[in-house]
């Protein structure tokens, strides 16, 4: 790869958006050419305008960038070459900058949920369904854009996408309980104020259960061609925020198509792979790693596996309620990382490999 | 009740022992006539010995106490009016120790877990199956006892336990799924490490699972006049220990016998109540408290709801993987008062309202 | 007493407004009779209007109140016998409203810190500077006012100010050293976002050191008359935030006028007392409590002491930096009961007392 | 350097001595030849018997290695090339072992606070006191030792002796007032129960005042030859856990031995290096980094500045009480790195490369 891709990073001062430069710093593929801001920050130095909330300092190579209006017009008058953006954008604004940008002939990586649910928009976990990305060229045609709008997905659901991916290939997967555990960060800054979290836990997330039970049927669903089914299994989510600052816990229990032993589940999951993917800068090298000891996973100790990309799997067991089909779990996984700008940017790169990004 | 029953207290100086201190100062009933603490502590005076960990300063009608061995023998000569036992102790010394206590003609409220499976062992929630107390004269004739052990449940056990008992009555329960999210005062002092729980999450708490899944079923079971018979249906917990002081936090999902809309479930959980019991001196008001707005129960801020002694229920809404069967919802109990030290004195104001504490 | 003083409470909705309501439910000597908001929740109930945030529930004598404009004549109309108010209203909101309800014969305890340093403003703490109290006159007399302002101080001076008042009187205080541990709850709400307190401290409160070292010597200033002279000593403040919901720390060295032994400092901490101010209903029966433990007062198990309207301290020992005549302690206090709430109220009693409000 | 020096770490399963092994992994200059443990662990693989508490996994180098017991004869029987030791054993242990190795040849550098106000043991950070290390040939001549002891500091006084030896050395210190905030890991693992940090700070942590007092002196003290003659500045501290994981936080007052400007006391803590030490592996690139932020150094945010052997400075401004002498700000030093076992490391580098580790 000769050149790198210029890219833009839109909504480039929250924190999904430092999590996007953090992760564009030396890629092989891509190169910021441009960020984004609101009104109240265009003009701005990026470093002037951030609050940097994350490990270390404000990149040299951004530090000194001027923000611009998340305009296509705008971004590439600034940066002609610009062939890619990352979304970071709040849902409101993304609703009507995503196709702006992808009209212009800018293919977008959205964070944002506007867009997931729409038919023709693949929402995609490279290892889950790499090829929902085929639903681009339908996007296109309906759209009549060169560019397009490619979604990863909420950042709770990549927990159990990613591990009912191999069950349901391997078993099939009837119906999920999902009773999640999720950090802060998952409400962005500055989110979630002191006053409810210390010595407290939050059961209720906004519009969080839904999305979970909706986006995991398109996620585990199958594209014919013009379409993507829904996979038929039902899924059902209890969401709530706990005192963490990074790493979503989902408990799951999992009523398979037929008898599994728990070692059996704990062996599917250890050993599953997608080749095509495996080798991609961002991918961990284990798409899901299962833990032994019995306290394991934890959202500190263990958020970082696989550089954050990884889901981490604990407590393989069976679930009594659904008889020998059941089987119970633990997963985690970073939510800004693999559940947010990770997630994207591994798509970007999944779609350049496939040659969709030109 | 002219005069009130005196009382040892066994294991005074844990936190479990502390909230019996705090809960029997002034008890209309009860009256703390002796207080047992391990060998370390013998001999010194409560105020010294204990580290209090509890709100507000050591009684002081308890803070000059001389501790004693807990050792029916020494406890009977320093005080031999006494009738009835709180007991505080560890698993491994409640053993040994309440059995002692109940042949020297001592009642002991127990809330270790050592005996609380055994067949002629009540275990008891007042408004959940107040009727169990009558095993008591069966362990008696058994075991040549005059006095007796009468345990109360694991502090997980008590939410999900007075929220199935209507609904058992109403609708029956088929399945019960429960993920709990449990404070650190139910591991005791000094229980779980900061370095275990800060930015943390803990995914395992050792035989809690199987303690819940256990007590549930003997708890809404039969008694025949001779045993429990466990209920029938089947329940399925995770057990997670959350950064949360109090407060014990239970997502349910729960498949019931007919087809039935989350209001009428709320409106079952909100009148349920126990004449027998409602007027007890530590009985709350409402034995279950239904809040409709969307992000309750929270564990700071309603763990002190009827005295600590209420279980708090929220986000009633369907459970589709059940289908029409299906209701889930959140419920909150003060693991240290209702799961705990609350429990076991309501049962003893049970047991000497129906005379069986002479 | 026979009818009860009709007051006003500005700001109602806030996390100081709800302590002001909790604070006046029964109150032997006022009433609320009109609650003010901002725009966005006027002519809302107030139960509706509200986010509580502290213990327990609305209390049922508001909860159906109706939100007035913060505005005089519109709570005078609404409520013509009004004679005080309560002000939890945001700094450049009191700047405008407190002076317009004075001028309108109101006479407004307020919890801003706008006026505090006004010269012709009292800054009261009872136990302090009861006598500041006679500035009212003056500023009535200068603004042309039949109401008037009355603050009290910032939620961090309190400790300092309460210990150092006796230890001026007794030996004189020359140098302070001041290093707070302040409290979330002390920022408001949403206040502080948990990803900034969550494993972590922020050293810095806006403004927070210069309000802590000019009100601490004007409250233990003199009054000669015609102006408060500030105290001459000097004080040095370093603030921060801990993650912690309520009671501010301060760790405190102090130079004093002559040698001293830490147990004398002891002593004449826990002597303090204000006869004028002891029995009224919001005064704690020991302004100061001194406790002996080495490592005590610690926020969450001291800071309701005296409900909340203590000063605790603890850990009296020499200062040897400032040699024969230093001596070091910790200091806590409830930041939004003595330090907010519950200081406005104790000064209104005072007032109430002194027939300064009629 | 053609072969790595041979080590063995004494207390290999504490949270100290996980450390020490996540610093000597691939370490140029050391390598592990032994592990030890207390009697429980003794003969058991590494990975088996510790509960690893940092980040990661069990290094792969040391999981298969057995445990030893902490004795020189058994540790040079399995590994006869040991030259040198880290020591993380608690005090009681250390105490008696590390004599025992200086003895039988071996170098200890120690974590352990035993031996570090002993009059011939340096104690050493390298940027401060490089020179002391010659201290050792005393010690060897005295105890009739061929290995010999070399004792790094508390954990909380890092930043103060780092911060107060470009200041001494410029403008002479005076007087010192400290008050800290330390993180939970200082106190080990099991450490600080949850109970006490979960919503509070323990404004006392045993012995750590007072170590903090006598070792800045010993370390800013000059060797003359013969002995250390500690620095003649007086410095005194109050000491509080608050709940952060890792980091210590010093809020310093400084009165220094001229007038100065708050800017020329940030400069000379910038420029500060010691070109000595500046390249050795474990030295970070700046010993003291200043923040201009006004809320920095934050523990969470700062703590792994310079791979958390950085010490860093913010809030620097005029000390009042000082008059123009006097300078305040903020300092922080990962506790477990620069503070343990990161500085032992560092003082093994310095040691082999003077040639006194041979």
């Amino acid at each position: 790869m000769a050149t790198k891709v210029r890219v833009a990073l839109l909504g480039a001062t929250g924190v999904v958006g430092q999590r996007f430069i953090q992760l564009l710093q030396q890629h092989p593929y891509f190169e910021i050419a441009a960020l984004t801001a609101s009104d109240r920050s265009e003009g701005k130095r990026y470093a002037e305008a951030v609050r940097w909330l994350i490990e270390g300092d404000v990149p040299p190579e951004v530090a000194d960038m001027t923000l611009l209006a998340t305009d296509p017009a705008t971004v590439l008058a600034a940066a002609p070459d610009v062939r890619a953006a990352f979304s970071a954008l709040p849902n409101e604004i993304a609703a009507v900058a995503e196709p702006a940008f992808a009209q212009a002939g800018v293919l977008v990586f959205s964070n944002a949920s506007y867009y997931r649910m729409a038919e023709d928009v693949p929402l995609v976990i490279p290892e889950v369904n790499a090829g929902h990305v085929d639903l681009l060229s339908r996007q296109r045609a309906l759209r009549g854009w060169t560019g397009g709008i490619v979604c990863n997905t909420n950042c709770t659901v990549s927990g159990p996408a990613m591990t009912l991916r191999p069950l349901h290939d391997q078993f099939g997967v009837r119906r999920v309980f999902c009773v999640s555990l999720q950090a802060a960060s998952g409400a962005g800054y500055p989110g979630v104020p002191s006053l409810d979290l210390i010595d407290n836990v939050i059961p209720y997330i906004k519009n969080e259960e839904e999305k979970l039970e909706a986006e995991a049927r398109k996620l585990l669903g199958r594209f014919d061609g013009q379409q993507v089914v829904p996979a038929e299994f039902a899924l059902s989510a209890h969401c709530n925020r706990v005192p963490v600052l990074d790493g979503h816990m989902v408990a799951m229990s999992v009523e398979l198509g037929g008898p599994v032993a728990p070692e059996d589940v704990a062996q599917v999951l250890r050993n599953f792979s997608c080749p095509e993917v495996a080798d991609l800068p961002t991918a961990p090298r284990s798409p899901i790693v299962v833990r032994d000891e019995p306290d394991r996973p934890q959202p500190r100790r263990d958020r970082m596996a696989g550089g954050g990309m990884s889901v981490v799997v604990g407590r393989v067991r069976p679930e009594p309620l659904f008889g020998s089909h059941g089987v119970k779990f633990m997963t985690l996984t970073h939510n800004t990382l693999r559940g947010a700008a990770g997630g994207s940017v591994l798509n970007a790169e999944l779609l350049l490999r496939r040659g969709l990004l030109r």
